[in-house]
């Protein structure tokens, strides 16, 4: 009776962080759609999702925790509460970065449009599918998917570096285009903040399912 | 018997907390000198401390999880593991920015000299106030200290804000700063970023030690 009662308070927490997650990728996907396609009506959604993204991080939280004190999880499932843990601060931070990126974008469609040769399009597309396959690996217990994600991180962080050497080279050459191009610059920052949390995640599904912290490139075996 | 090798793997886990948080607080003030004090010699032991950082944080995490596996804690004792398990990950990220703040301080020596009116030194060293307190109430076990942690957090933020809006302002007079200007951004919004983790570090005290989630504003009560 215990043991059942114990997997399905566990299947309950998995349940809500899906459910958090869901909500997170659609903030964000929300916001990348206020910066690349003027969608900005949908700044008001993000809001609420946010407020929705604070509270569900607080009671996932309480719910690891109680799960702690009254079950006492050994191995595999400690991991995943663990995981779970790490996975609902990273999930929140992503819906920061969302909430920071639409308020971006709204102060760009409010200045002059510019027109600068980077492909932040590209670059958010790169980081939502580095947050959709973290989160599949998550609900799929999938190992090799949680992995591709870790090959993925340095392009974006690449993306973001030459982003700022050509915003930089922009605005050398027309200052009244700098507003806009910090503006481009600090999305881009975010993005490839989005794509750390999302290998953050990618790396708890890993130690959830193999006990390997494979943090900084290492591979740890703990259990 | 056991429970005091319980309590002796407790302490042995704060002890490893209060020696990474000494690491992550020296790693930014190097940083900090590096740029307001023009210290750049700093860069190698920066670089020495983050590798330090990664690999305390793997074993802090390490010996959270095995204490949680073999000794299953209750109560304050559960919480202080847990806070354990966040207050080390947001120490990683306070050493991650102190490099980032370290590599934009070098960027910024090797353009031409500048004189922006943004008091960059005032934020840095309220944040870095920040950081130190929020230590200091986690080695003190100081409720009150902790929440005077919270207190700052709005001012940094409005600093970080105004920074942007002179900066900007400096760009648009003359384009040629331009380089220097967002690197001096990048530095406001890493600080302001280092005062969110002092923030997360806080609000940890408080739960571990008062059993109250107090993040975004909220005092749920949980035990």
């Amino acid at each position: 009776m215990t043991r059942i009662s114990f997997h399905q308070k566990l299947e309950h927490l998995r349940e809500r962080l899906l459910q958090m997650a869901g909500i997170a990728e659609q903030t964000l996907s929300l916001a990348l759609d206020a910066h690349c396609r003027g969608q900005l009506s949908a700044l008001d959604a993000i809001r609420l999702n946010e407020a929705i993204i604070n509270r569900s991080e607080r009671e996932i939280d309480q719910m690891a925790t109680d799960l702690l004190a009254m079950e006492q999880p050994m191995a595999v499932d400690l991991r995943f509460v663990l995981a779970a843990i790490k996975i609902n601060s990273d999930l929140e931070r992503v819906g920061d970065q969302a909430m920071t990126i639409a308020l971006l974008a709204k102060e760009l469609a409010d200045s002059q449009p510019c027109d600068f040769p980077v492909d932040i399009p590209y670059m958010a597309e790169l980081s939502m599918t580095m947050v959709r396959k973290a989160l599949q690996a998550l609900a799929d217990r999938d190992v090799a998917l949680a992995t591709s994600v870790l090959k993925m991180d340095d392009a974006v962080d690449e993306m973001n570096r030459r982003a700022k050497a050509v915003l930089l080279d922009c605005i050398a050459r027309d200052s009244t285009a700098a507003k806009s191009a910090v503006n481009l610059l600090f999305i881009s920052r975010s993005l490839e903040r989005i794509a750390d949390h999302a290998t953050n995640m990618a790396e708890d599904v890993i130690f959830w399912l193999n006990g390997a912290d494979v943090r900084h490139g290492h591979a740890l075996h703990i259990n």
